[in-house]
């Protein structure tokens, strides 16, 4: 506990003096393309970067014999969550390059471990993910960037790659060693054609310098102007496009990484783990949020409080409409918070829990919650740092604060690692109709555990009731989506269900944490800090009152078997 | 109809040509302060305010002999919103100087009236309204600034007034002849105090030039950075600062408008109307978002209708998620249109109806439904355009695309012009409680009415069952609200009601809208547009089945009498 304890504490330094303190500047001197084709970004970012790898924070999760510290995951993803509520964009740099450095551990062979993961884990290279291209974003299996075999070595199969990728985060910047990009690409088959659809991709690892210091032929052919998150350059990469040529020939060089074929699935790991960071993302920016407006509505003084009369203003807080956004700030930043690190304890527990079937039921529930864990903080911390601005009022809408950059940078994190809609189709499609309901019913298990531990009489016996109709719901609605026969029916509910179904995950936390609290309470050697706690049990109330009920209206047009939206042609909009 | 019909052909070849076409360089190139104090804004907005003063956009609404076109506000709302939907910024020029130059023919005098509302009416000088101050924004009985009598002349009792006021709209600009300013500030009682409260304010005319043309003791305090809405000037403003020494001596000179002490209720002329404008540009730029996503989806390919195979990836509009936020946004943006228009029918019935009755009950509607109308549309729009940047995928997220643009514009509308909150109280405190909801049953009569206008058998017999439902709830929540003797109880919920209110009035327009465009359908003489009337009556059934059920959980903890919020006591976040 003392290194965990030391490592929170060190990100929270970092966090605040090194991160948050080029946020605006970042925001406001966004990257920029030199006229040599680099990437120029504020120098703080990789000032902040250098220290973060001093600190640790790109070798927490990985095995000692690759320089890692080997702690839990759930500890690497409360520090980078950390890291994020200080500056999102430069936070981004320890979550790609440890992603990418994972993947790399997984499938990649000891001499590319070597070479490619060792440098990120020290922090000295970075890593990227590339894989959507400027026609095929979502739809991967339609991607065109093409892999040559041209020889083998100590590496491995070496190709030649040409292709366009898009939306390359950290796909160029001045500050590493070096950048370490995985590819998704395609092979070709025996007649010289790739393979249609996903089985033809293969992942490849495609370094900006190559191991002999030799520039790679990777260039960026453009940057994205985003309304938000603008510390982090996102390019649009060309590869194998000639302007370099290494070993006098055009063509990035890259090396096959584990199997031909198994570009998609392999991606898979890195991709499920960023979607897991993209909901800390969410998680932690209304956290922020919602502690910054705490402190403003705690400090400005408008208005008189209702039916009493004074010479001098209140602090808003004392305005109930702002202790209600308040209280739903804290239920949804709090809430998600729980649900991403309850996510990243289910990493840890498929590798090191005790038996093999608590092992595979942790992978099982960690695949079956991962829709939900990117999308639902993704989309909530857009209502609650709508809240937050709000409270800020005028202030709020200004650059002079920090909100309204929160509620710009948030706003990519539904889109970006697969869109709330995909999200929606992978829960509905893969982890619910694919496997039968099965993990389902083992969540509804372990929800119905906990409702059991709630004794007649408790506080928390409204709150159970609420969260035991909508598991009914949702169970009712699972029933519906197995029984269809037709799967565009079933997807066509696919979003409202990922909603319904992240509330009804979100609520059975908040019991959780809310027995917990109480439990603190009624035990003399807890130390329980009482407002803390309190807090937590209003906030688990709120959640129950305001925003359970929720669930039954969003399944409601799926259990009566609704088609209004199937039924409107395109041409009726 | 020709006239109107003109009008607003007129108002579209202007948003389009003169507004969209600067809406990114506005945004990019904001309004800056010289070293001389005075605000630059992009020459395009000064060239096309000029043309909507030749077009006559500022003169809709006047009677001729003011060079007024004497059309109905409806049309003027009509018209105005078209402009917004190009560029809400610009287009807050007519907003804000139609409503100051009403004001002034209300209760200004003929000379006050010739000297500053008659250049308005021609667009040749801007108008603004001055209203907060740092210290007060929603509280504006605490305001600071006072007003002196220095001498009466042909202008009326001329003051010198001296204070500092915030977030003022187009505060400074570089292309109008003239600036007049509304001002609310304190006179003094006999002691040389100022009356506490809102019982000692008064509203004055403050010319930025003087009719001499002295530069008046009016100064520009500096800029507010906004996070969208750039292309407006806002400005914090010095009054009576001493920089200019306007016949000699410091202190701004203005004419008290009206009577002394009725600053605040006259204010409320130019404050409701520049509420129902917000709601107004949220509606409008919900309704552009619609039109630029649905363009999108029909255009950008991305995936494989579910169970089709085909080589080709397919528009996205065929994917039923893409399907399900477009009518979403359909549902809302047209639903707050009507909510808007509708009420500018109200301000045009109040006036214009023939009976005295009839005018009373569209004055007492109108002033019930204005907190709805300004935050419904504000509120929802956000929702609105939400949906269409998601739709638009990372492309959304970029500035190469105007909607993130949108979706930055639309979030100042919650705020301005009395907080989301402040309507809340409006609607709750003010237009139920203290009218014992005498108007609200009026409402109530007219939405059961058109209930009753749908036969048994109708295809909309399950959008009256919801709407039905929703009345009855709406209905028992003003019980509840009317029978609470504590008024902080009862406004603890008022935005949650409010919410509710909206939803209910918008979906009660929506079946009034479907019914008609029903009976076009069987009336052989109609012409109608097939796929326009079933897109709205799709539209109806969507706003029926997912979200009129809100209302329900909306008002709940208000009619079961929850005091979860009030009970959080501060310390406790």
């Amino acid at each position: 506990m003392d290194d965990v304890e030391a490592i929170l504490d060190l990100a929270e330094r970092i966090s605040e003096r090194e991160l948050a303190s080029h946020l605006r500047a970042a925001d406001t001197m966004e990257p920029s393309l030199r006229a040599d084709g680099s990437v120029a970004v504020l120098p703080e970012v990789g000032a902040a970067v250098r220290l973060m790898a001093e600190a640790g924070m790109f070798s927490t999760v990985f095995p000692s014999e690759h320089g890692g510290l080997q702690l839990p995951h759930l500890v690497h993803a409360a520090a980078l969550g950390i890291l994020m509520s200080g500056n999102l964009s430069t936070a981004s740099f320890p979550l790609l390059t440890v992603g990418n450095a994972r993947l790399l551990t997984t499938y990649g062979s000891p001499a590319q471990i070597e070479a490619f993961a060792l440098p990120q884990i020290a922090g000295e290279s970075m890593g990227t993910m590339c894989l959507s291209e400027p026609h095929a974003g979502s739809s991967l299996g339609d991607i065109r960037t093409r892999a040559i075999l041209e020889g083998q070595d100590e590496l491995g199969a070496r190709y030649r790659i040409t292709g366009n990728k898009m939306w390359i985060s950290g796909g160029d910047q001045d500050f590493s060693d070096n950048i370490v990009h995985l590819v998704l690409a395609k092979t070709l088959a025996d007649d010289g054609q790739p393979l249609p659809g996903s089985r033809g991709i293969s992942l490849f690892v495609v370094p900006k310098i190559l191991p002999g210091g030799e520039r790679n032929d990777v260039a960026v052919a453009g940057l994205n102007h985003k309304m938000g998150y603008r510390g982090l350059p996102n390019c649009a990469l060309n590869f194998g496009e000639g302007q370099q040529q290494p070993a006098g020939s055009a063509g990035a060089v890259g090396w096959l990484v584990g199997e031909i074929g198994q570009g998609l699935p392999q991606m898979f790991q890195m991709m499920n783990e960023a979607r897991t960071s993209v909901g800390l993302a969410g998680a932690m920016l209304a956290c922020r949020g919602y502690q910054m407006s705490l402190e403003y509505a705690r400090e400005r003084k408008q208005g008189r409080t209702v039916g009493i009369a004074s010479e001098d203003q209140v602090p808003i807080i004392e305005h109930a409409d702002v202790r209600r956004m308040l209280l739903a700030q804290k239920a949804i930043s709090q809430g998600a918070l729980a649900l991403v690190l309850f996510s990243a304890r289910l990493l840890d527990e498929e590798k090191t829990a005790p038996s093999l079937a608590e092992r595979k039921k942790a992978a099982a529930l960690l695949a079956l919650l991962t829709p939900a864990t990117k999308s639902w903080p993704a989309e909530q911390a857009q209502v609650s740092l709508d809240h937050a601005l709000q409270i800020h009022g005028g202030s709020g809408y200004t650059r002079d604060f920090e909100i309204e950059l929160l509620y710009r940078d948030n706003r990519l994190n539904p889109i970006h690692e697969g869109t709330t809609g995909i999200q929606g189709i992978d829960l509905v499609g893969r982890k619910i109709r694919r496997e039968d309901g099965e993990t389902f019913r083992v969540l509804a298990t372990d929800i119905r555990t906990t409702l059991g531990d709630v004794p007649p009489g408790s506080p928390f016996e409204a709150v159970a009731s609420a969260l035991h109709t909508a598991l009914g719901a949702v169970e009712a609605a699972v029933e519906v989506l197995l029984a269809e026969t037709d799967e565009k029916r079933a997807l066509a509910h696919a979003t409202p269900f990922l909603f319904a179904f992240g509330h009804l995950v979100v609520g059975w936390l908040w019991l959780d944490q809310a027995l917990a609290a109480e439990a603190s309470l009624c035990d003399p050697t807890a130390e329980a800090d009482l407002l803390f706690v309190r807090g937590r049990m209003h906030a688990c109330r709120y959640f129950a009152e305001v925003e359970l009920p929720r669930v039954d209206i969003w399944l409601e047009p799926l259990i009566k078997g609704s088609s209004l939206v199937l039924d409107m042609s395109p041409e009726e909009f």
